[in-house]
């Protein structure tokens, strides 16, 4: 199954990726049925990022980081790379020189369901990551393995060109067919949620904004 | 046990959960005996803040924030919500219209051993939490749980309007009738503290400070 | 085994010390062979410093300090004190007083296999910690352990003496022998990255700056 | 908070404990409301051991089971000895030695938050053991705890007397004053589920036996 | 995306399924080229089980197992459930009365990405499980969750239908129409490694029978 | 540093090997003043098995297990093959193939820090292994390492020749010039205990043996 490399693949309009980007990760992934999140052990090496992009997928040995130097090749600009280690491992597969290489061609980040280094300067960089570890352990370049095929990262299914976002939240996928239709119910949960927004600040309370009362009632809660 | 609101809790004065807030964690820790600690695995979503507060409590399902709405309106200014799950969770119960609820009623902060999401708004609010995980998984209101009954939270047992102290160290709650006592003993600690920084900044040993070399050699240590 | 202090240790040349500290912990690590590395929960209890220094090393019992105390004492400038527990732990053993003390004799940081507290007076005196737990748990002086003798520490090897490299990726420990020639090779490995970073920031792409190519086909990747 | 041995606890009917025993963990805790139940890491040391028994509680210094030998004193028997750390620890702090000592008493069993040691001896001999780990490392007698003052063990809330139930689920908690109670409504349980077992046997489902299929139709559920 | 039932599911031939369970884990997982493997914490609740069969799957809310007993309709003789919760979760959600009802229907095992209770019972049962944690907590029957759709289950995608196969090493799922092509692998592979136990047993050495010291020698194995 | 296979290792003598897996972990770790022991995440793949044997060392890549053919030549009778790999790792280095070919040469078993498969035939040919994992994964042979260095196993220091000793409590090293004096210590510690055993099995007290009651007294124990 391994030592593939899809060159075409298909990707999402842009205003639709940067509109997925806009409204962050709790937004999209409640947009979509609270589907498609991946595995809440995936932290950000720094705070503040929201990024998304067309996921250009990696299928890649343990403790093995040849691929990754493939899949750059594949990138267009708006890209992420999203790594899936073929068993568990917390190497740093990734650092400043592979990332000087990545934004080159424009890559928006790093989703690695595996380790990073040099995260220093990845974070001067502004190249911001998503992983399991900071792990300052170097990897082999020995075994294949593939670019562009689906991969299960941290517990999600992510086909290449799916839009995946990423931000202090953790990171969410959303299927490429899927991406517009899921702007749409995102931007109107962000209007919905504005205006729920306002009148919490002002004091009212969800269990009138939602008309909870009754029904907690009906359930039995009992106030003493 | 569960389906049950306490409207009315007592607190202690407000003087005092100040105080103990500008002790902070570790140094009312020892002044109440090296007691009340919560997990180490409570993490604050920002780091800096330092907050104390009377605990309104939560015992929620795993997986359903209803309880959440119900709490707030218990809230008294200077509250603090304090959230167990009935089983281990990782869910994000809390985000930022809850928190822009809770703060128009004067709520401190949340501790919750679970998860919670839309940090990075939180952390713009200058809402701090301190959590077992950072989730976007969103969560239900299906179940009933129950507010201001005594929980177990991440380890250590707190009934409402207990004193919760948090910063970056953790956190640690004082039962109430305790509170004014453990302040006494904590302020006692930090100006003897004081003056032990002092010496030290000046080159003296704790060794010598403490009197520890006379029982160090009765123990049989050798220097070599 | 235990109560041994040994007070004199030798030390590698401060400059080769200085050198290893600018070269960072993931490039010292690659250049003495990708050995020395601790264990990856070792982490900063703040984003940013960079250091090295001579290792004191401590050995002592869960959830007791004493013998921190003893080991100041015999801390020169520049070193770094470097805790493994005799048992698994995450006791915060040390805090803001002992870090004064550190300070005043040079001491350049911390490195710990259990846990800290008053971590927010530590970042705010620069006194950096790596460790494996934020804890405010305190600890007691009942029981000896000992100090510069060779340690385990994160699943590493440390003898007092030693280098010891800490920054965001974690620590990493050079043999006091090997210091010079391993700075040698870590600076010989950063002039060849820069003139890497330079053709990659170009939009070179490591299949070729590696020459890659030929030994991928030969391995069998396909592009389809 | 520390030092204090009380001598006369208050226990439970026999014949109500020994019931509970019969009913097992997963029966007693749904009996009394899903509530009492250790955190999951609690496990036997060898499989098909189901007891229960009046509590004998200690609180320990991390890495100190000096306690343990106070409690032997205070056992009667039918007793489970039940540890709490003071801070997290996994240290051997029971053998063979100690449960020799205990089962002279006529200790039924150990219940703690931390490590064991001896486990081979300890199948051998028939005294089950439920634990955080499995660790030969040894503990100190240099650091004072109680006996029988109320514990936090495995976040769960358990007072000297209460019963305690073990079993290769896991470990429950049911305050002394309820046990009776409790007993009545998990036999009733017991019954009822006899029945359902039967009607399941014979093929029957729980969806016709609970009578769900009108509410799963209600809830929107679709077969396709 | 949830609220699903699908009735009709096509299964491999059970001759098939059949054979894949004598293979065991290990050898299928090599055959379909080391693809397909579950998760390591997902542990049997006894050792020496060895199972296949084809997957029923089950998406359920934490806490919730309401669908579990939808799923048991449609159970065909030969069957495994295979459920993932749509987040992280250690409830235990299947005792000993779904087991009767699955038995009843032909069930040969249960796979949980979450916790199982009763773990005796079904021991005694001859009901084997693979699960994340054994917990006697207890589930509600509140939402709605999806049977026989695709899922991720520690972090594998089982699609109704597939191939899973199950012993001490884990679980391994087989896509359905694969499920022939890698049973045929599985064997030769076996056939092949039983010429070479016999060899490994005489004393002959991997080294040789697999002719492994030119290619060592060349990669620079040094003996000294 | 990798790429080395050290042909000529010293041993202990057999007879002393052999006493220290008499008297177990538990009694050795404490006769060599408490250190050597392994981390607790080493646990044995069936219970009831206690050997001893002089340690061939693996330093390994992860997810490579080239060097296990090349250690397993240097086998003599009563050695114990004792792998760490470079960087923490889970996969499946070691199955029913490789041990029938240490077996052929007189291997006692395997101590591990990574995954381990084929466990119910490992348990069948009664070939003991303490590892951190059971994993199916398989490894390739791609990257060398070395053999009959010393390796950090588990954050023990262990060196080629030492005498590993390992049974249900976990895995302990003994440094092979210290075997013979280890054991003297060892058996007398056990005919201490035996007469310990048979007073408290008459129900004397740890308290009164131990004769603690003055000490604990003056530490300030109070009885109430």
């Amino acid at each position: 199954m391994s030592g593939i490399v899809v060159r075409n693949i298909e990707r999402a309009p842009q205003d639709v990726i940067d509109g997925l980007a806009h409204c962050g990760v709790a937004t999209v992934h409640e947009a979509q049925g609270r589907t498609g999140l991946l595995a809440p052990h995936m932290r950000p090496i720094y705070a503040g990022a929201r990024i998304a992009g067309s996921a250009v997928t990696i299928s890649a040995p343990p403790g093995d980081n040849w691929m990754i130097h493939v899949a750059i090749e594949q990138l267009a600009p708006g890209d992420i790379l999203v790594l899936a280690p073929t068993s568990p491992c917390t190497d740093g597969y990734f650092g400043d020189l592979l990332a000087t290489s990545a934004m080159a061609r424009g890559c928006r980040g790093l989703i690695i369901d595996a380790g990073v280094r040099d995260v220093r300067d990845l974070t001067q960089m502004g190249f911001p990551v998503w992983s399991k570890a900071v792990h300052a352990q170097g990897t082999v370049k020995a075994t294949l393995g593939s670019v562009n095929v689906p991969i299960i990262c941290a517990n999600a299914l992510i086909a290449p060109g799916d839009v995946v976002i990423a931000d202090d939240d953790g990171v969410c996928v959303v299927p490429r067919a899927d991406a517009a239709a899921v702007l749409e119910k995102a931007q109107a949960r962000e209007a919905n949620e504005e205006s729920k927004r306002v009148r919490m600040a002002n004091g009212e309370l969800g269990l009138d904004i939602y008309d909870m009362r009754g029904k907690l009632a009906a359930m039995g809660l009992k106030y003493v």
